[in-house]
């Protein structure tokens, strides 16, 4: 894959791989701006509406106007992975800040966002997939507008990274007991036959991945139950999953080192990995 | 004044007055660093030993390794505003990232913070602090961990920004009715000839100001209790005022648009602002 990245505020489709910014870049000192990052199999985009639309609700929550239609930087992203070949697995990175402007907490006047966009390879995840994964449980000590997909990710960051240092792959966070989500993925938990999971409130971030799993829970006819789950659910539960972009619908076999149930990814996980699959018109499937 | 940033992290010594940074660097795309602005009079630092001791405080807390000691940066530090020959009212903002990596939530291994500081000439807002100003209230939606300086500032910046729309200089922050701090600043209710503020736990800043405000109501035997106030409180408060390294001691008299008391700056404010002026060696004086 070559690089050929748009910056759409320093000159227009670019070739550089790097950012020149000024010291006083409102991502840069305040994270004041929004993010998507939209997967791609066999080059072409996995969820591709849902992501621009979120990017348009994103925006709009924090007040960054941006300066482009959905039709816009949907066709500039194509033109991005299509001058990139692109043709294998792969994630696009689209960020949006407020701008370069002399550093104020206030929004700057007449300032145009900076906008970047890059794409890379990125395998899928097969053994995790197949195996499922383990995670610890974390206090959710964020904002109250998680539902934002900005750049203020400092305690996923460290959330995450607490995981890995405990040799899991995620943090299933809660507040006062009450599961929320992961660092960086929606969380599910099934017991007798239903899909709990908290519901799309301000609490959590909207996953494109969650938006599909409502679509295929229906044509599977299983019970999808927007409530939340508790800490003490998690130890009487018949299979976990967490779903994101990157992690697709990934079982958790294992929290805080005890197996959910015997340890292997359940029936109605694996039903749901199937039509993931299916949905992303997948080839090579990790599912029979 | 020239331009003469740091920027360690790039080239030594550069006199560039921009940062060439890769699309994947973990302050842009986490608000994953630590800052911190100093305030200078007359060409000197104010609370110098206070800031970076709390730069490395925050540093500690979101586990990045400073690649120097407390003395090589106040030596660096004190060497730009020499080179930048600030002999008048200004402030240095000095930024640390955890560096530049590819994106993923979990520390990159091997990886060097990035580290600039700059330079500004700031005057002080004398008229302001002679009137007073006003502020709205607003709910704290923020993380749990305010007390460290990190760069996820956009709840403040939503914040700041609805004051600014209504007028205001500053929101002051509640939580279920209970004053945390402001968007940018700390602040202080007065009644009955004591002085009550949020306690420095894990919730606000610890800002410098503050610190310095209680050294000043030592000597001034004024009463200080680390104890939160309510919204109610405000609307029986003597006087009300707010703290920060730009701001200084700055009297609030209009809340919500209703004056504070009679609507003039009060007498302990006032005390407070002539033991700020002497503490900081001013020379011009507001207070008598």
């Amino acid at each position: 894959m070559s690089v050929y990245p748009i910056i759409l505020s320093q000159e227009n489709f670019t070739h550089r791989d790097e950012l020149l910014y000024p010291f006083e870049e409102r991502g840069l000192q305040f994270g004041d701006g929004i993010y998507e990052v939209i997967r791609i199999y066999h080059g072409k985009y996995y969820l591709f509406e849902e992501h621009i639309d979120r990017l348009f609700r994103s925006a709009e929550a924090i007040k960054i106007k941006l300066p482009f239609s959905k039709q816009d930087i949907s066709n500039l992203l194509l033109e991005l992975i299509e001058k990139n070949n692109v043709t294998s697995d792969a994630k696009v990175y689209l960020q949006v800040t407020r701008g370069s402007a002399p550093r104020d907490h206030g929004f700057p006047a007449n300032t145009e966002p900076n906008i970047y966009a890059y794409a890379k390879d990125v395998p899928r995840h097969t053994e995790l997939l197949e195996s499922g994964v383990s995670a610890i449980t974390k206090r959710d000590i964020r904002w109250e507008n998680c539902y934002i997909k900005s750049l203020n990710l400092l305690p996923n960051v460290m959330a995450k990274q607490e995981a890995i240092e405990n040799d899991c792959y995620e943090a299933i966070l809660h507040k006062d007991g009450v599961v929320t989500e992961c660092s960086a993925s929606n969380v599910y938990l099934v017991k007798s036959g239903n899909i709990y999971t908290f519901p799309a409130t301000k609490r959590i971030l909207h996953g494109c991945v969650r938006m599909a799993v409502e679509r295929f829970v229906a044509d599977l006819n299983i019970p999808f139950i927007q409530e939340p789950f508790s800490l003490e659910d998690i130890t009487l539960a018949d299979e976990m999953f967490l779903t994101s972009s990157t992690s697709e619908v990934l079982p958790i076999v294992k929290v805080d080192g005890k197996q959910i149930n015997d340890g292997r990814p359940g029936e109605i996980t694996r039903k749901l990995q199937k039509a993931y699959e299916k949905d992303a018109n997948i080839t090579e499937n990790i599912t029979q």
